[in-house]
């Protein structure tokens, strides 16, 4: 059997440049067209100089529906409300796919339009899209045809909470998930927020109480809870390339201690090869993920408010983004999960 | 009359060395003394280069008593545990000391000791000590012989959630404060968590539920609840050499408006030079305070959990040490507080 | 008498800020307008949030002329080929003029248009205009209506080397300057290569044989040799905001010691408050300098090779640029070169 | 047949650890055994949480005379002065050693213990020891039996002026190296000087004309010149935690433009897989190299002083030491040398 082909529609953003370098490594995979609205026509090495010698493809036009008649697989890498429109019914049944944006992640198109601000296209095949949170919905993603892959924030979110909302541990109105991303979060755009000497040696939050991966988050804790969950989520910008640390709060249902949290964090975890349950007082850190598709998770319990306090590291362009749609790739493809994924993270870098 | 004589006691560390930096450029001042316990002998200039060609004083011995014959003010800023020995009311007789350790700021010595380990022998000095935050206790301060000098977490998470505390706008049980701090933070020594490879490019969560600044956070937002408050502060390790941002979360007792809890922060803050409140919708980065005194402060209330989301940012080694030394010691002496302090932030750095 | 009424003339980019906040601690200066083609009519304190509470100054239209009427002084920070328009024999009748852009630093006007590709259009006032490199030309600029403010390549590069060359220790044929700067050098501007993650974490030469600062420093270097020389200069792009460093080479004409050379050095800068010769052994770090005035140099001899290797470090926006341009303004009105300027470098920040 | 068995002395350094990270994901090798000095013991991925559920390895002693009679291949990644004495004729007839240490490199024994001011104690062997740069004694590698890894400046400094010195197309007596480091090239150890603090935000020279990598660019140079060359080496401490970028200098023999140095470059490099000639006006950043076993090389003529200006760029823990070793292993085991080396070089990172 030939390898896997592979398009990328949006190539040249860090997340499609990100997934370009996964799919090189995977031996499974040849990529076979990368395509860019800013680039078309342009040798990839050119605009991503790390391809020189990797690659000789140049940027084409993104035409999803062409693309689906010569690729097993087509991944999306483009802004919200593109996606919706170009991924059809017609495309489906030629070819899979997997959009890494937001367009198919939100089962509520009321609840996507209001905080997207664009109307939903794709309501027919929204139906079918599968949330490819692979640790969570594994098996469902092996049988989709379209995969919604989660956003970098929210997958290291619900995966640090998941175990915890899951077995009805904590009360539900009380989580606060107070996140940091790299900069890479922002992806390759001209933006003087994200210019070198305006985020260098700089901490802040943004969009306060209105970023749109509160509702994906809510989503996923709410389906896990059986119930309705609102909750406070704040991204702040951090200033390093890469990696997301998600410190989430919540209040404890009853007085509980380490070790009946701990067995918790197993029963769900033990058998994921990409989740690190780290022992007792060892708290994960971006450092040690980046470059991987693991994800760190700590916890510790605060005695004196009776709160757990759960904390969750990855990196957003691998886990959070191109890592975790090859994960679902395999998945859809019936390879083990971890094919072309199984490296260390890469460390001092 | 004279300049203000003023000794450093512990010169070499970071914060030391911020307040020479400062003292050196205050107008009513005159430096007399650097003391350092691993430096002694050695040329102040030698250890900082920085200072080259601004001083040719030696580091000394920090003997208290003595220095308080000589001096109208003494600095003293050492690891925990050992200002508590060496002032004595014999020393405060003589000359005002500002203590910017950690051993003058708990009043309860029972809660001082069970934090920090160690004994406390100041007992008798303790209970004149005024704890220096000078936008609430300035007027305790002007007549102070001993100030302990808050410190950094502190003083940026106590400012930010005082005018809420105090008004009783929210549920003192709710209270959670996320912090944010640069690599100063954890002093010049050697440890492999603040070499550069090692922290550079990372971002981790520390002392989760035990950091010492808990307590004294809880001291001051009781002293304003008129009640007992435990809450939960997480300080974070942030890839950057200086600054502090504390995202604050509490629920609000009643629904409430942002124009209502915006004359709550003026009533308290609109005459205070150093804080800045920030126009809705805006947030503070730890950029826009960077070698100032300055405290800036910015809000929004999540309406969907009925929260709020208050956010504040200093220099950790200014406002958040050797700045709000300054602020108290002109406060000591009868000068306007913003002497030797009335700086732009300066930016890019 | 008043105060010195001062105008910034492109005060929104980074030289322009940075001149502000000096400006601003300055006991005898008082800014009264400050001009931006991009912000007009915008609260500077919007533009840069620093200078909240500190300046509520709107930005407004920079009409040199009109601002001559009632101003003492007029800096000019604009991109290269504005100045030369807008600075004519009328302005200066009226008022000092300081440029920190490029303009009038080029005696040659053939020279300025060959590697600037513009036309020069102020000869007549170039003529007057006197190169403000205070520790070389202090006294002429005493005597200026013109002064033009030197780049910060070049008076790192040329304060390194002008001892050497004015005394002709060294082969003016194998002058090599290895520069490095901070991201600060680029400005304010939107440009993929300044965003975060482009430059964090990397270093690259640019503009390799032929970048603009190479005339100016050839122009000096030139004079004090008295005769033409030609050298190679190579800026490199490093992953900080602000700081250069200038190492450069060069054959030594015999066989000399260090002490023959630390006199030469100490001839010329003995006097020099800003400038600081390191000992033997000791070499510059960008971190020893930064927001201030002050100019490190270090050397050493090869004697394998029988050359000199001259290190100097400067802060590119202070004495690379608002810093000098503050000491020549304190020239201009008869003040201490250092009014204003004698502070310690801010470290670690 | 089984995979390559292979043990590495010095695991804990960052070398040793980068080499362990390749060597995961190499296909025909597997890890034996992590010696370390400081951690014996210890779990390995307690010392490098990366490693977490990568390995289950513990740190054991590095006795290299036990190691080779159960692995076919030890790398040591030592301080020098330590493998002159363990690695023996016994040691070397039973299994292959590769030295990333610089014990082997220097092939005049006198000259390295002028340098390293230690006496080398591994004569005998030092004869057989091949310089393991693949690129140019890559036939000598494949009969090796050990080793000498290339230092990091030396494989970027050598391979970017190999050609036009080998060419002859250069004065020896003009070369000039001016290059910056990341600081992972200090490797991991406790050094006030590498603190987070003090080297963040700040570029500095050190060992100016003493540092070690010098005999060792001038030994294979002056090989490749067939005749002794002594040249100027300047290393730089750059705020990044990886990457080298090697400036240098040369004064041309004759007039010479671009194209004839473009195919000397191609004559020496085109068929070498990791070394990428960039197109005329492209210059290497670090950036694009990061993680990977690729050589950037650029050039440009300056014809104002008839010399050229040739820049490399390298992962410093990649080709500059353990992707280097892994590529000199390949060679000696008779596998193609890109095996578990031919990936993209991640980024933004």
């Amino acid at each position: 059997m030939g390898k896997i082909k592979a398009a990328i529609v949006g190539a040249t953003g860090y997340v499609g440049q990100e997934l370009f370098r996964i799919l090189y490594s995977h031996p499974e995979v040849e990529v076979t067209a990368v395509t860019s609205v800013s680039y078309t026509g342009k040798k990839y090495s050119d605009v991503y100089k790390n391809f020189n010698g990797i690659t000789d493809l140049n940027c084409t036009e993104g035409d999803v529906e062409k693309l689906s008649e010569t690729n097993d697989v087509i991944f999306i890498a483009l802004p919200h409300g593109i996606a919706s429109k170009s991924v059809t019914t017609s495309v489906l049944e030629k070819c899979k796919v997997i959009d890494i944006g937001a367009d198919f992640r939100i089962k509520d198109k009321k609840v996507y339009e209001k905080w997207y601000g664009v109307e939903h296209f794709g309501e027919e095949v929204l139906k079918e899209a599968v949330y490819g949170l692979c640790e969570i919905h594994g098996e469902e993603v092996k049988n989709a045809r379209l995969v919604a892959n989660p956003g970098c924030y929210t997958t290291c979110s619900i995966l640090t909470l998941y175990p915890l909302v899951k077995e009805g541990l904590i009360d539900t109105n009380s989580i606060i998930i107070d996140a940091k991303s790299g900069v890479t979060g922002a992806g390759r755009k001209l933006d003087i927020g994200t210019s070198f000497c305006e985020c260098n040696e700089s901490i802040k939050a943004y969009k306060v109480a209105s970023h749109r991966h509160t509702p994906e988050i809510e989503q996923e804790l709410s389906l896990a809870a059986g119930k309705d969950i609102k909750l406070i989520f704040t991204p702040h910008l951090t200033p390093m390339n890469r990696g997301i640390l998600a410190t989430c709060y919540a209040k404890l249902k009853t007085e509980t201690d380490y070790k009946t949290l701990e067995k918790v964090y197993e029963k769900y975890y033990a058998d994921k090869k990409f989740i690190r349950l780290l022992k007792e007082g060892i708290f994960p850190e971006t450092n040690h993920v980046k470059g991987s598709e693991y994800v760190d998770i700590g916890f510790a319990i605060d005695e004196r408010t009776n709160s757990v306090i759960a904390i969750g590291a990855i990196d957003n362009l691998v886990k959070g983004a191109a890592g975790q749609a090859v994960q679902n790739m395999n998945l859809m493809f019936g390879l083990d999960e971890s094919t072309g994924l199984d490296t260390a993270a890469i460390f001092p870098i």
